[in-house]
């Protein structure tokens, strides 16, 4: 008899499989709870978590220890730590998810044919969801609590820098689960760092992965576009403009382009390139431009507004469709609604584009021109934000075009089935 | 000076590159078109395809020719064939689908945040729809005006028997754009049979193609699952069930599952599983069963079927799972609703599943718990489909779990942009 040991390849293979199955029967067990099943086990979760918080932060530690060692960055050190505030503020999120309306089973639509057949159709879980993200611990229980809400099981795969974090509050989540008498395998934590686990979720685990959520940088999105053989439900870039119309009251534009670019400059969110019309631009420029300096904010401009704000350094081709997640800002004087509509379809990354004016027949052209996720009047770009939109919590925006655009709160982690009442109808 | 001559593959990427930029541009500008725009169209399209039968009819004759020389099956040269009542069906369908309500500028959902801003979710088209499918030339029309009605450029790629029927009704539905000022390349047919064209527009015609709808046999499915790299709203099996429950009415069963299996075999709603109940095997299995042979149903049933009804073949595994697409059914006897339940849930595809009884609390549980994209109570399975739900026409019945599940008329072919009107707001 021969006996052989399975290679690390094919072991992580069928554990990876076990998570899917596992998944599966869970997501199946969901079905059969009740929303208030669900809000208890949420409630629950976010006890555990404020009750294993020394064990969180110890956890942290090591991540913290080790990350230190790798010689992270400072910005990507602050994502990565936790302390005692912030591990309440984990606690609160899971319960404001806890306090959202469940999403499941609502009747989206009824109604009956002439033959008598009644057509109703239900909101239902997607089933499985498998979510990659990048280095905040936060997202563990985030992701893990919204898939719960909705109905969902999650298989989460963490940054490798957060694993021993994750691992604490997914412990945390299990403990709570499990006292509750709900199937812990709601959400699992893949356990290992290796990178081939990804794509095992990416190839969807033999049917069990419904859909991948990806929450990280462009390689992550890249290799999660390449690879996937299951639905994504991702977000490329936030590529956002806003447009200072002739008719904008000037104070409003101080305001919202120096808040959409400079109140958090790393958020998908935040301004990239100010469009502003030829007919104002010698007039306002000059005070947004001061604005933004004194803020703290590098200008790029091209010829037209460097000819008004000569400071400026040139923007070329590529600062058009660069993201640059920090303090610099691109700016183009354009001709009016028309020259903005045109530079929006050339360069927007469809995420969110917004406009400034009083005159509101040019505010709704645009509106329904500019064919972006989030569309704004006279609000900062800022508020791409699910929390903002009143969702509550979000496990991204998704900047595709099926499914879910914008904020992916708990309502957009559903789909529906039709249920059909008859009383004996055959098709003629 | 070298000229170089493109290869053929370079030449039809090309050629594919330029089809998906010509769509891409004809998307925005049916963005720009109102309701009344796109129901004029329909309408044009209609009576054009109803002037230039004499020519779609000589194309067809084309089309059947080379068909009967390379040997297809009756069957499928019925699928292809175009008689002056056919095409003025066609006619007829674009005509209907003239008079479904404008899916488009819907407002899904509006509601304010306390800061005063004002959000509206608003239906929008999915952009760029690519369709594969194989020989019925009545797709071509209706898939393209499908696409129109919803205010998306379709890229159609139609199987290689049917092209010159396809590029007939191409023309005449060019020829109604153009007279009616609207973009002829909102529906383009790809011109070559090279297979290598469906290769081009799974990559997704760099970024221009938003979503792939396929349309065909199991080896076209599985080739879209394997190399799309754009989402795609698809269709896999409908191994569809009927549980007769131990208070199904008799009448209603017998004449439910002969319509549900008999009324036509090739449809994916056709049943392929008959599940009874065991308190009631012995007393109406036998009726049932008589009356799907005298219909032509060939039987197979497991042991507990057989002992009942002995002149069955015997049903394996792979009976559960197959999709039979033909005058055949599977039979198993279960021990109530949890037998048929827990058959389901192994064996289903999740496209259609029904249930008949008179208890309404047995049926609400099978409603609930059988998690397929359509569920029946008393109703055949020959239902699913989009005419029967009031759609007006349909693209297919979508058995994946994003974006839409069951029938997938105008209104599936849309999603959502999130419009925000504000009066200045900055987010704090």
């Amino acid at each position: 008899m021969t006996v052989q040991t399975p290679s690390p390849d094919t072991a992580l293979a069928e554990t990876m499989l076990d998570m899917g199955a596992r998944a599966r029967a869970a997501s199946r067990a969901l079905g059969r709870l009740g929303p208030d099943d669900r809000t208890r086990g949420l409630k629950a979760i976010a006890a555990a978590i404020r009750t294993a918080a020394p064990a969180i932060l110890e956890a942290n530690k090591q991540d913290m220890d080790a990350a230190r060692k790798k010689g992270l960055s400072d910005a990507m050190l602050d994502r990565l730590a936790l302390d005692a505030a912030r591990v309440d503020g984990i606690a609160s999120g899971v319960d404001a998810i806890a306090g959202l309306p469940d999403p499941l089973g609502r009747e989206l639509a009824r109604w009956q044919q002439p033959n008598g057949l009644d057509f109703a159709r239900v909101a239902v879980p997607l089933g499985v969801i498998g979510i990659i993200y990048e280095s905040r611990p936060n997202v563990t229980a985030d992701a893990g609590t919204l898939c719960l809400r909705s109905g969902n099981a999650a298989i989460l795969r963490c940054g490798s820098e957060s694993t021993h974090s994750s691992h604490a509050l997914v412990d945390a989540m299990h403990a709570a689960l499990e006292a509750e008498g709900l199937p812990a395998d709601a959400i699992q934590l893949v356990g290992t760092t290796d990178r081939a686990a990804v794509g095992h979720m990416l190839s969807g685990l033999d049917g069990q992965v419904d859909v991948i959520v990806p929450r990280g940088g462009r390689s992550l999105v890249e290799r999660v576009q390449k690879d996937a053989r299951v639905p994504v439900i991702g977000h490329l870039e936030g590529l956002c403009h806003m447009y200072v119309d002739g008719a904008a009251d000037p104070q409003k534009a101080v305001d919202l382009v120096v808040n959409a670019k400079m109140r958090r400059t790393g958020v998908c969110g935040s301004l990239e390139t100010l469009l502003i019309d030829a007919a104002v631009a010698d007039t306002l420029l000059p005070g947004i431009a001061s604005a933004l300096v004194e803020a703290g904010c590098e200008l790029r401009g091209d010829a037209r507004a460097r000819a008004i704000v000569p400071g400026m350094k040139t923007a070329t081709e590529e600062d058009w469709g660069t993201e640059y997640l920090a303090p610099i800002l691109a700016i183009a004087v354009v001709d009016g609604l028309d020259g903005a509509l045109a530079h929006i379809e050339r360069w927007s990354s469809g995420h969110t584009d917004s406009i400034v004016t009083e005159d509101k027949d040019v505010a709704e052209r645009f509106l329904a021109r500019v064919d972006s996720a989030i569309v704004l009047h006279n609000a900062s770009t800022q508020f791409a934000d699910g929390g903002e939109f009143g969702f509550g919590a979000e496990i991204g925006i998704a900047t595709g075009r099926i499914h879910a655009r914008g904020p992916v709160g708990a309502e957009q982690l559903t789909i529906y089935k039709y249920v059909v009442r008859g009383t004996g109808q055959t098709r003629p």
